[in-house]
């Protein structure tokens, strides 16, 4: 099978792993703990804030979930030990959501409540379409078990149940992070066209704030920037309540910019081994993955 | 130097003089005072207003700032004479910002004071980001001297800091040109993409006008146009809490359009031999630049 074969079977970039592989250093901190610390640490000298994510999803072995909590429980120690201005996020799949519901949900609360003990916050990933209801429903059970200062979701722009999600949730004063979505989803769940993501993700953004939920305003597109901006100058709000969002290795001059005009700003930044499919997405979604591709095979190095 | 190469030195187009030159006619009323004189005049028959700008930029002499000094208040006497529907428009840089800041603001305040004693108004025009502090510190310092209804600026809806701008400034019903914004500026200081230049141009105007501010509304953008249309409808405004404003030699049929439609139009009219970097600016601006430029190089004349 040639290389263009892979990389379309399936109608899906099946990028070859040795090229996933060298532009993964770009988005994810590195394989161990210790890479995510480091991360943290520079992104605090720049002002910024983090959120650490375990790589990993959709595990079928229960042990595997069980190493996962470990994980989150020791990088909570760590961060109280450094004194770090992180929190963390957590992919309900790989904490064994499509094991069981239940063994989920009691995973997610043992990360909760250790985090809620050391007074830290966890950040409920939503990962795609077949995990938004389960996703939500333990969501609240830790919303009402621990206050909503102590854990968050995700929202998605594309999401055509987003808005009335929003409608569920708002007399809870929710902590919400609002981002495009980024799963491919069908155009039964999702909206598909660029623009009208754009539009449903400024009045998902009005409606949570005005509504008093505490959003983590998570774009790279400059416009979504500027119309967070202009919704915060609008409501009057204080830097404190909201915070802009970015993934780690995306645009770093952008979150300069969001830092140099007052805002606070909190940079995703992943580690582990399990780099594959999280840089595969952030490949699909950037528009030069073609040069990174190309750039990869060619040997040429970045960074 | 061949003519290419002469256009993207330095990454900018600089436009061979002789070619400036002959598109200039179009943005600019001559070279001498009576032609500002004469346009302004056929600009009234036409039902419009107009502001009136001496030419230059950038002076590192003193006395060439004098100079212009003389000349703005020359026409002062003469719009008063003539019983003209216009004031003026001063950049800074030719009152000797980029000399002494103090030295600016006095020359400035001599325009002023002259201005007041007759009634009309000075515009404080603004120029590139290396200028815009030193520009609202003086235009606060007139306004608070002479008033409101007899000094303004201007802010560019693609610089970063209009909208913290705006709120510092709001309270003192400031009267405020608003434009997109013409200088080359970087991504640091400026938004770049169209559409979020546009959306902050709305966001600024209706917090503009929502705040008691006088507005010129500075576009020949006809999404814009249309912007200002609908938002002093929403707030009901009457015709003479703000005003449309366009450029001379820019659309004269949307000057019309404006006018027939019940709205104030002030027109900025330059004269002055120092045309060369203003009509570089809008060539660069003007969508069709290459069409002038090819027409000027092939000697198709246009008035």
């Amino acid at each position: 099978m040639s290389l263009f074969d892979q990389m379309v079977v399936y109608g899906m970039p099946l990028i070859p792993k040795f090229i996933v592989g060298k532009v993964a250093r770009r988005y994810v901190a590195g394989e161990r703990r210790e890479d995510a610390l480091r991360a943290v640490r520079e992104l605090m000298e720049e002002g910024a804030m983090a959120t650490i994510d375990v790589l990993g999803e959709e595990v079928s072995e229960r042990a595997k979930a069980e190493a996962a909590v470990e994980e989150y429980l020791r990088l909570y120690e760590m961060i109280e030990i450094e004194g770090l201005d992180a929190n963390v996020s957590v992919k309900p799949t790989l904490l064994g959501l499509k094991i069981d519901e239940d063994f989920c949900s009691s995973n997610i609360e043992r990360i909760v409540e250790l985090s809620h003990s050391k007074n830290n916050f966890v950040r409920i990933d939503m990962e795609d379409c077949t995990t938004t209801t389960a996703t939500l429903g333990i969501y609240r059970k830790m919303l009402e078990r621990f206050g909503t200062e102590h854990v968050g979701v995700v929202l998605q722009a594309y999401m055509r149940r987003t808005v009335p999600d929003i409608s569920d949730l708002l007399d809870l004063r929710p902590n919400i992070r609002l981002c495009k979505g980024i799963y491919r989803e069908s155009r039964a769940v999702a909206w598909k066209d660029f623009d009208t993501i754009r539009s449903n993700f400024i009045y998902a953004l009005k409606k949570l704030l005005r509504g008093g939920a505490y959003v983590g305003i998570a774009t790279h597109d400059p416009h979504l920037v500027w119309a967070g901006m202009a919704a915060v100058d609008e409501l009057g709000l204080e830097p404190d309540a909201y915070e802009f969002q970015m993934l780690y290795g995306v645009d770093p001059p952008l979150r300069r910019l969001i830092l140099d005009a007052g805002h606070r700003l909190r940079v995703y930044v992943p580690y582990g081994r399990d780099w594959y499919p999280y840089s595969t997405r952030r490949l699909r979604e950037n528009p030069t993955v073609a040069r990174h591709v190309v750039k990869a095979m060619l040997g040429i190095g970045r960074r």
